[in-house]
Protein backbone atom coordinates (compact mmCIF):
# COMPACT_ATOMS: atom_id res chain seq x y z
CA UNK A 1 0.00 0.00 0.00
CA UNK A 2 1.99 3.03 -1.24
CA UNK A 3 0.73 6.33 0.78
CA UNK A 4 2.07 9.97 -0.24
CA UNK A 5 0.26 11.88 3.08
CA UNK A 6 1.17 15.27 3.65
CA UNK A 7 0.71 17.94 6.39
CA UNK A 8 1.21 21.63 6.16
CA UNK A 9 1.98 22.00 9.47
CA UNK A 10 2.41 25.26 11.97
CA UNK A 11 5.84 25.71 13.03
CA UNK A 12 7.85 28.56 14.50
CA UNK A 13 11.24 29.98 13.90
CA UNK A 14 12.88 26.34 14.24
CA UNK A 15 11.00 24.28 11.73
CA UNK A 16 11.34 22.13 14.04
CA UNK A 17 9.02 23.84 16.42
CA UNK A 18 5.29 22.42 15.48
CA UNK A 19 2.39 24.29 18.16
CA UNK A 20 -0.76 24.33 16.83
CA UNK A 21 -3.47 22.71 18.89
CA UNK A 22 -5.48 21.90 15.74
CA UNK A 23 -2.15 20.37 13.92
CA UNK A 24 -1.22 18.14 16.78
CA UNK A 25 -4.69 16.89 16.76
CA UNK A 26 -4.29 15.55 13.10
CA UNK A 27 -0.68 14.30 13.79
CA UNK A 28 -1.70 12.15 16.83
CA UNK A 29 -4.83 10.63 14.49
CA UNK A 30 -2.11 10.00 12.31
CA UNK A 31 0.12 8.12 14.62
CA UNK A 32 -2.67 6.41 16.14
CA UNK A 33 -3.24 5.02 12.54
CA UNK A 34 0.07 4.29 11.85
CA UNK A 35 -0.12 6.31 8.59
CA UNK A 36 3.14 7.58 7.58
CA UNK A 37 3.56 11.37 6.74
CA UNK A 38 5.47 14.22 5.47
CA UNK A 39 4.91 16.98 7.08
CA UNK A 40 5.74 20.87 5.56
CA UNK A 41 6.73 23.37 7.71
CA UNK A 42 4.45 26.20 7.33
CA UNK A 43 4.38 29.94 9.15
CA UNK A 44 0.93 31.68 9.92
CA UNK A 45 2.25 34.32 6.55
CA UNK A 46 2.62 31.72 4.17
CA UNK A 47 -1.28 32.11 3.12
CA UNK A 48 -0.38 30.87 -0.84
CA UNK A 49 1.45 28.03 -0.15
CA UNK A 50 -1.46 26.34 0.84
CA UNK A 51 -4.19 28.61 -1.26
CA UNK A 52 -4.87 25.07 -2.80
CA UNK A 53 -7.09 24.47 0.05
CA UNK A 54 -9.68 26.86 -0.42
CA UNK A 55 -8.37 28.70 2.21
CA UNK A 56 -5.61 29.96 4.62
CA UNK A 57 -5.20 28.34 7.62
CA UNK A 58 -3.34 24.78 8.97
CA UNK A 59 -3.85 21.95 9.26
CA UNK A 60 -4.24 21.06 5.49
CA UNK A 61 -3.88 17.60 4.63
CA UNK A 62 -3.14 16.41 0.77
CA UNK A 63 -3.62 12.78 0.27
CA UNK A 64 -2.79 11.82 -3.81
CA UNK A 65 -5.13 14.39 -5.34
CA UNK A 66 -7.53 15.26 -2.61
CA UNK A 67 -6.50 18.09 -0.14
CA UNK A 68 -8.61 18.61 3.24
CA UNK A 69 -8.38 21.47 5.45
CA UNK A 70 -9.94 21.86 9.46
CA UNK A 71 -9.15 19.44 11.70
CA UNK A 72 -12.55 17.56 12.07
CA UNK A 73 -13.08 17.37 8.20
CA UNK A 74 -9.45 15.91 8.25
CA UNK A 75 -9.98 13.35 11.34
CA UNK A 76 -13.34 12.29 9.75
CA UNK A 77 -11.10 11.86 6.20
CA UNK A 78 -8.97 9.42 7.47
CA UNK A 79 -11.33 7.44 9.73
CA UNK A 80 -13.18 7.03 6.78
CA UNK A 81 -10.41 6.38 4.05
CA UNK A 82 -8.27 4.43 6.58
CA UNK A 83 -10.91 2.82 8.73
CA UNK A 84 -8.42 0.25 10.54
CA UNK A 85 -7.77 1.18 14.00
CA UNK A 86 -10.62 3.29 14.69
CA UNK A 87 -10.36 7.29 15.94
CA UNK A 88 -14.17 7.53 16.83
CA UNK A 89 -15.54 3.87 17.37
CA UNK A 90 -18.69 4.20 14.82
CA UNK A 91 -21.20 7.41 14.45
CA UNK A 92 -21.99 7.75 18.07
CA UNK A 93 -18.32 8.20 18.94
CA UNK A 94 -18.08 10.39 16.38
CA UNK A 95 -21.42 12.44 17.78
CA UNK A 96 -19.96 12.00 21.29
CA UNK A 97 -16.56 13.92 20.39
CA UNK A 98 -17.82 16.38 18.81
CA UNK A 99 -18.91 17.36 22.47
CA UNK A 100 -15.27 16.95 23.49
CA UNK A 101 -13.73 19.33 20.45
CA UNK A 102 -16.38 22.10 21.73
CA UNK A 103 -15.41 21.90 25.03
CA UNK A 104 -11.86 22.10 24.35
CA UNK A 105 -12.45 24.58 21.19
CA UNK A 106 -14.94 26.91 23.78
CA UNK A 107 -12.96 26.35 27.23
CA UNK A 108 -9.92 24.70 27.19
CA UNK A 109 -7.61 26.52 24.17
CA UNK A 110 -9.36 30.06 25.52
CA UNK A 111 -7.86 29.12 29.09
CA UNK A 112 -4.38 28.79 27.61
CA UNK A 113 -4.59 31.94 25.74
CA UNK A 114 -3.24 33.82 28.76
CA UNK A 115 -1.24 31.27 30.16
CA UNK A 116 0.97 31.04 27.07
CA UNK A 117 0.35 33.53 24.05
CA UNK A 118 3.37 35.68 24.92
CA UNK A 119 5.21 32.06 25.27
CA UNK A 120 4.37 31.42 21.71
CA UNK A 121 5.15 34.77 20.23
CA UNK A 122 8.42 34.51 21.55
CA UNK A 123 8.53 31.12 19.11
CA UNK A 124 7.28 32.43 16.26
CA UNK A 125 9.34 32.95 12.81
CA UNK A 126 9.79 36.74 12.39
CA UNK A 127 8.02 36.95 9.24
CA UNK A 128 4.84 35.82 11.64
CA UNK A 129 5.39 38.45 14.26
CA UNK A 130 3.41 41.38 12.96
CA UNK A 131 0.87 39.25 11.57
CA UNK A 132 -0.25 37.18 14.60
CA UNK A 133 0.22 40.16 17.21
CA UNK A 134 -2.51 42.36 15.16
CA UNK A 135 -4.57 39.47 14.55
CA UNK A 136 -4.33 38.25 18.56
CA UNK A 137 -4.74 41.89 19.48
CA UNK A 138 -7.56 42.67 17.78
CA UNK A 139 -9.30 39.31 18.71
CA UNK A 140 -8.66 39.72 22.02
CA UNK A 141 -8.94 43.47 22.40
CA UNK A 142 -6.09 44.04 24.38
CA UNK A 143 -1.99 43.46 23.80
CA UNK A 144 -0.72 40.50 23.98
CA UNK A 145 1.47 41.53 26.96
CA UNK A 146 -2.02 42.69 28.69
CA UNK A 147 -3.92 39.32 27.98
CA UNK A 148 -0.70 37.20 29.48
CA UNK A 149 -0.56 39.46 32.75
CA UNK A 150 -0.94 37.69 36.28
CA UNK A 151 -0.44 34.08 34.74
CA UNK A 152 0.28 32.68 38.21
CA UNK A 153 -3.18 33.74 39.08
CA UNK A 154 -5.03 32.94 35.79
CA UNK A 155 -3.51 29.15 36.33
CA UNK A 156 -5.72 28.58 39.19
CA UNK A 157 -9.00 29.59 37.09
CA UNK A 158 -7.56 26.97 34.31
CA UNK A 159 -6.65 24.53 36.65
CA UNK A 160 -10.30 24.19 38.00
CA UNK A 161 -11.58 24.35 34.58
CA UNK A 162 -10.28 21.00 34.01
CA UNK A 163 -12.30 19.27 36.88
CA UNK A 164 -14.61 17.15 34.29
CA UNK A 165 -11.50 15.96 32.25
CA UNK A 166 -9.83 15.51 35.76
CA UNK A 167 -13.02 13.35 37.59
CA UNK A 168 -12.80 11.37 33.90
CA UNK A 169 -9.00 10.56 34.48
CA UNK A 170 -9.88 9.30 37.72
CA UNK A 171 -11.37 6.76 36.74
CA UNK A 172 -10.23 5.76 33.34
CA UNK A 173 -6.99 6.06 31.59
CA UNK A 174 -7.89 7.85 28.55
CA UNK A 175 -11.04 9.76 27.56
CA UNK A 176 -11.60 6.72 25.00
CA UNK A 177 -11.42 3.96 27.95
CA UNK A 178 -8.63 1.85 27.90
CA UNK A 179 -7.22 2.79 24.97
CA UNK A 180 -6.80 6.58 23.84
CA UNK A 181 -8.67 8.07 20.62
CA UNK A 182 -9.13 11.55 18.82
CA UNK A 183 -11.23 12.55 21.87
CA UNK A 184 -7.76 12.22 23.84
CA UNK A 185 -5.72 14.33 21.06
CA UNK A 186 -8.45 16.72 20.97
CA UNK A 187 -7.72 17.15 24.51
CA UNK A 188 -3.98 16.80 24.31
CA UNK A 189 -3.43 18.83 21.27
CA UNK A 190 -4.17 21.88 23.91
CA UNK A 191 -1.46 20.66 25.79
CA UNK A 192 1.26 19.85 23.28
CA UNK A 193 0.45 23.94 21.94
CA UNK A 194 1.88 24.50 25.67
CA UNK A 195 4.69 22.01 25.74
CA UNK A 196 5.74 23.28 22.70
CA UNK A 197 6.12 26.74 23.43
CA UNK A 198 5.59 27.53 27.26
CA UNK A 199 7.98 26.77 30.15
CA UNK A 200 5.24 27.72 32.58
CA UNK A 201 4.20 24.95 34.67
CA UNK A 202 -0.02 24.46 34.08
CA UNK A 203 -0.90 20.92 36.36
CA UNK A 204 0.03 20.88 39.84
CA UNK A 205 2.00 17.67 40.37
CA UNK A 206 -0.06 15.47 41.67
CA UNK A 207 -2.92 16.50 39.11
CA UNK A 208 -4.55 13.30 37.67
CA UNK A 209 -4.24 15.33 34.54
CA UNK A 210 -0.87 15.21 34.81
CA UNK A 211 -0.17 11.19 34.20
CA UNK A 212 -2.58 11.20 31.41
CA UNK A 213 -0.47 13.48 29.89
CA UNK A 214 2.48 11.63 30.47
CA UNK A 215 0.90 8.21 29.09
CA UNK A 216 0.31 9.77 25.70
CA UNK A 217 3.46 11.15 25.49
CA UNK A 218 4.77 7.91 26.54
CA UNK A 219 2.74 6.60 23.89
CA UNK A 220 3.26 9.13 20.62
CA UNK A 221 7.01 9.16 19.93
CA UNK A 222 6.07 12.01 17.50
CA UNK A 223 5.02 14.21 21.00
CA UNK A 224 7.79 13.27 22.95
CA UNK A 225 10.54 14.22 20.83
CA UNK A 226 9.38 17.40 19.42
CA UNK A 227 10.91 20.09 20.41
CA UNK A 228 9.25 21.89 23.74
CA UNK A 229 9.32 22.14 27.56
CA UNK A 230 8.89 19.39 30.43
CA UNK A 231 6.73 20.85 32.95
CA UNK B 1 -40.60 -11.26 28.80
CA UNK B 2 -41.66 -10.62 32.26
CA UNK B 3 -39.83 -7.65 34.41
CA UNK B 4 -40.30 -6.70 37.47
CA UNK B 5 -38.62 -3.27 37.79
CA UNK B 6 -38.99 -0.86 40.79
CA UNK B 7 -37.23 2.63 40.85
CA UNK B 8 -37.18 4.44 44.08
CA UNK B 9 -37.41 8.02 43.01
CA UNK B 10 -36.95 11.10 44.62
CA UNK B 11 -40.31 13.05 45.02
CA UNK B 12 -41.75 16.36 46.63
CA UNK B 13 -44.95 17.01 48.97
CA UNK B 14 -46.40 16.45 45.64
CA UNK B 15 -45.43 12.42 44.92
CA UNK B 16 -46.08 12.86 41.14
CA UNK B 17 -43.14 15.71 41.00
CA UNK B 18 -40.17 13.91 40.43
CA UNK B 19 -37.48 16.03 40.58
CA UNK B 20 -33.64 14.12 40.75
CA UNK B 21 -31.55 14.99 38.14
CA UNK B 22 -29.92 11.90 38.52
CA UNK B 23 -33.06 9.39 38.68
CA UNK B 24 -34.07 11.23 35.38
CA UNK B 25 -31.10 9.49 33.95
CA UNK B 26 -32.72 6.25 34.77
CA UNK B 27 -36.06 7.24 34.06
CA UNK B 28 -35.10 8.12 30.42
CA UNK B 29 -32.82 5.50 30.15
CA UNK B 30 -35.69 3.03 31.26
CA UNK B 31 -37.53 4.88 28.70
CA UNK B 32 -35.06 4.45 25.95
CA UNK B 33 -34.61 1.01 26.53
CA UNK B 34 -38.82 0.57 26.29
CA UNK B 35 -38.74 -1.14 29.96
CA UNK B 36 -41.78 -0.65 32.05
CA UNK B 37 -41.17 0.21 35.78
CA UNK B 38 -42.84 0.94 39.13
CA UNK B 39 -41.89 4.19 40.51
CA UNK B 40 -41.90 4.60 44.09
CA UNK B 41 -42.10 8.20 45.47
CA UNK B 42 -39.27 8.62 47.74
CA UNK B 43 -38.09 11.09 50.37
CA UNK B 44 -34.79 12.53 51.42
CA UNK B 45 -35.54 11.26 54.95
CA UNK B 46 -37.14 7.96 54.45
CA UNK B 47 -33.13 6.51 54.43
CA UNK B 48 -34.81 2.96 56.04
CA UNK B 49 -36.75 2.38 53.09
CA UNK B 50 -33.61 1.84 51.27
CA UNK B 51 -31.81 0.43 53.65
CA UNK B 52 -31.62 -2.72 51.54
CA UNK B 53 -29.32 -1.30 49.03
CA UNK B 54 -26.48 -0.39 51.36
CA UNK B 55 -26.41 2.86 51.10
CA UNK B 56 -28.64 6.43 51.82
CA UNK B 57 -29.69 7.88 48.31
CA UNK B 58 -31.87 6.97 45.11
CA UNK B 59 -31.88 6.46 42.47
CA UNK B 60 -32.29 2.50 43.32
CA UNK B 61 -33.76 0.00 41.19
CA UNK B 62 -34.76 -3.41 41.83
CA UNK B 63 -34.65 -6.04 39.41
CA UNK B 64 -36.17 -8.97 40.48
CA UNK B 65 -33.78 -10.12 43.28
CA UNK B 66 -31.19 -7.36 42.76
CA UNK B 67 -30.60 -3.97 44.41
CA UNK B 68 -28.69 -1.11 42.40
CA UNK B 69 -28.23 1.76 43.84
CA UNK B 70 -26.23 5.13 41.79
CA UNK B 71 -27.44 6.14 38.12
CA UNK B 72 -24.01 5.47 36.75
CA UNK B 73 -24.16 2.13 37.81
CA UNK B 74 -27.92 1.45 37.08
CA UNK B 75 -27.11 2.69 33.66
CA UNK B 76 -24.86 0.07 33.04
CA UNK B 77 -26.46 -2.22 34.39
CA UNK B 78 -30.01 -1.51 32.35
CA UNK B 79 -26.91 -1.63 29.18
CA UNK B 80 -25.50 -5.25 30.08
CA UNK B 81 -29.03 -6.65 31.60
CA UNK B 82 -31.08 -5.39 28.63
CA UNK B 83 -28.80 -4.53 25.80
CA UNK B 84 -31.34 -4.11 23.14
CA UNK B 85 -31.33 -0.38 22.32
CA UNK B 86 -28.34 0.68 23.39
CA UNK B 87 -27.52 3.53 25.60
CA UNK B 88 -23.86 3.57 25.48
CA UNK B 89 -22.80 2.17 21.86
CA UNK B 90 -20.36 -0.18 23.09
CA UNK B 91 -17.46 0.41 25.58
CA UNK B 92 -15.76 3.66 23.75
CA UNK B 93 -19.01 5.55 24.25
CA UNK B 94 -19.31 4.33 27.77
CA UNK B 95 -15.37 5.87 28.17
CA UNK B 96 -16.60 9.47 26.26
CA UNK B 97 -19.58 9.50 28.09
CA UNK B 98 -18.20 9.69 31.79
CA UNK B 99 -16.62 13.15 30.43
CA UNK B 100 -20.27 14.01 29.87
CA UNK B 101 -21.41 13.15 33.26
CA UNK B 102 -18.28 14.76 34.55
CA UNK B 103 -19.36 18.08 33.31
CA UNK B 104 -22.60 17.61 34.10
CA UNK B 105 -21.57 16.48 37.65
CA UNK B 106 -19.06 19.41 38.05
CA UNK B 107 -20.68 22.73 36.25
CA UNK B 108 -23.79 22.25 34.98
CA UNK B 109 -25.58 20.74 38.02
CA UNK B 110 -23.46 23.40 39.96
CA UNK B 111 -24.37 26.04 37.89
CA UNK B 112 -28.64 25.30 38.46
CA UNK B 113 -27.82 25.21 42.31
CA UNK B 114 -27.96 29.28 42.67
CA UNK B 115 -30.89 29.07 39.81
CA UNK B 116 -32.97 26.71 41.28
CA UNK B 117 -32.28 25.57 44.94
CA UNK B 118 -34.93 28.09 46.59
CA UNK B 119 -37.57 26.77 44.03
CA UNK B 120 -36.71 23.03 44.85
CA UNK B 121 -36.79 23.40 48.81
CA UNK B 122 -40.44 25.35 48.03
CA UNK B 123 -41.91 21.73 46.23
CA UNK B 124 -40.16 19.51 48.87
CA UNK B 125 -42.33 17.44 51.40
CA UNK B 126 -42.91 19.19 54.97
CA UNK B 127 -40.73 15.93 56.62
CA UNK B 128 -37.75 16.91 54.47
CA UNK B 129 -37.07 20.28 54.60
CA UNK B 130 -34.83 20.89 57.52
CA UNK B 131 -32.55 17.90 56.51
CA UNK B 132 -32.63 19.38 53.55
CA UNK B 133 -31.77 22.78 54.50
CA UNK B 134 -29.67 22.04 56.90
CA UNK B 135 -27.57 19.92 54.67
CA UNK B 136 -27.25 21.97 51.85
CA UNK B 137 -26.70 24.97 53.86
CA UNK B 138 -23.82 23.16 55.38
CA UNK B 139 -22.39 22.10 51.56
CA UNK B 140 -22.59 25.69 50.38
CA UNK B 141 -21.54 27.20 53.38
CA UNK B 142 -24.08 29.67 53.28
CA UNK B 143 -27.94 30.20 53.69
CA UNK B 144 -30.76 28.90 50.66
CA UNK B 145 -31.73 32.46 50.44
CA UNK B 146 -28.48 33.59 49.55
CA UNK B 147 -26.67 30.93 47.72
CA UNK B 148 -29.93 31.89 45.21
CA UNK B 149 -29.72 35.73 45.52
CA UNK B 150 -29.10 37.73 42.77
CA UNK B 151 -30.12 35.03 40.26
CA UNK B 152 -31.09 37.54 37.57
CA UNK B 153 -27.50 37.86 37.19
CA UNK B 154 -25.80 34.41 37.81
CA UNK B 155 -28.28 33.41 35.03
CA UNK B 156 -25.61 34.98 32.61
CA UNK B 157 -22.95 33.03 33.54
CA UNK B 158 -24.99 29.58 33.76
CA UNK B 159 -25.56 30.31 30.24
CA UNK B 160 -22.25 31.20 28.99
CA UNK B 161 -21.16 27.71 30.80
CA UNK B 162 -23.34 26.03 28.60
CA UNK B 163 -21.39 26.70 25.26
CA UNK B 164 -19.80 23.31 24.58
CA UNK B 165 -23.20 22.00 24.54
CA UNK B 166 -24.77 24.71 22.51
CA UNK B 167 -21.52 24.30 19.97
CA UNK B 168 -22.41 21.01 20.05
CA UNK B 169 -26.18 21.00 19.39
CA UNK B 170 -25.40 23.59 16.56
CA UNK B 171 -24.00 20.91 14.77
CA UNK B 172 -26.56 17.81 15.01
CA UNK B 173 -29.34 17.05 16.95
CA UNK B 174 -27.98 15.54 20.41
CA UNK B 175 -25.31 14.42 21.74
CA UNK B 176 -25.72 10.85 20.72
CA UNK B 177 -25.71 12.14 17.04
CA UNK B 178 -29.04 11.81 15.19
CA UNK B 179 -30.96 9.90 18.27
CA UNK B 180 -30.37 10.55 21.72
CA UNK B 181 -28.40 8.36 24.15
CA UNK B 182 -27.53 8.14 27.73
CA UNK B 183 -25.10 11.48 27.21
CA UNK B 184 -27.99 13.20 26.41
CA UNK B 185 -30.41 12.01 29.42
CA UNK B 186 -27.12 12.98 31.56
CA UNK B 187 -27.50 16.69 30.84
CA UNK B 188 -31.54 16.86 29.89
CA UNK B 189 -31.78 15.12 33.68
CA UNK B 190 -30.61 18.69 35.04
CA UNK B 191 -32.75 20.71 33.11
CA UNK B 192 -35.42 18.16 34.25
CA UNK B 193 -34.39 18.89 37.87
CA UNK B 194 -35.25 22.58 36.65
CA UNK B 195 -38.31 22.23 34.78
CA UNK B 196 -39.92 19.78 37.97
CA UNK B 197 -39.52 22.55 40.33
CA UNK B 198 -38.63 26.00 38.90
CA UNK B 199 -40.59 28.91 36.95
CA UNK B 200 -37.03 30.50 36.17
CA UNK B 201 -36.49 30.79 32.90
CA UNK B 202 -32.97 29.12 32.17
CA UNK B 203 -32.34 29.79 28.48
CA UNK B 204 -33.32 32.45 26.46
CA UNK B 205 -35.40 31.54 23.46
CA UNK B 206 -33.11 31.62 20.87
CA UNK B 207 -30.67 29.46 22.55
CA UNK B 208 -30.10 26.25 20.16
CA UNK B 209 -29.85 24.48 23.58
CA UNK B 210 -33.53 25.20 24.25
CA UNK B 211 -34.85 23.08 21.04
CA UNK B 212 -32.90 20.27 21.91
CA UNK B 213 -34.44 20.16 25.24
CA UNK B 214 -38.07 20.48 23.07
CA UNK B 215 -36.70 17.62 20.90
CA UNK B 216 -36.15 15.27 24.29
CA UNK B 217 -39.82 16.21 25.86
CA UNK B 218 -41.38 15.41 22.37
CA UNK B 219 -39.87 12.32 22.13
CA UNK B 220 -40.27 11.12 26.16
CA UNK B 221 -43.15 11.26 27.56
CA UNK B 222 -42.58 10.20 30.81
CA UNK B 223 -40.65 13.64 30.83
CA UNK B 224 -43.09 16.19 28.92
CA UNK B 225 -46.29 15.06 31.04
CA UNK B 226 -44.25 15.36 34.38
CA UNK B 227 -45.44 18.17 36.82
CA UNK B 228 -43.31 20.90 35.95
CA UNK B 229 -43.11 24.12 34.92
CA UNK B 230 -42.95 25.00 30.98
CA UNK B 231 -39.98 27.81 30.08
Amino acid sequence: MTMALTLYDLAGADPDRRFSPYCWRIRLALAHKKLPVETIPWRFTDKDVIAFSGQGRVPVLVDADEALAGSWEIANYLEQKYPDRSLFDGPVGVALTRLVESWTDSLLLPGLVPLILGDVFAHLHEKDRAYFRASREQRLGMTLEAACADRDKKVIGFRQSLEPLRATLKMQAFLGGEEPNYADYIVFGGFMWARSTSPFKLLETDDPVAPWRDRLLERFEVARMAPGYDT
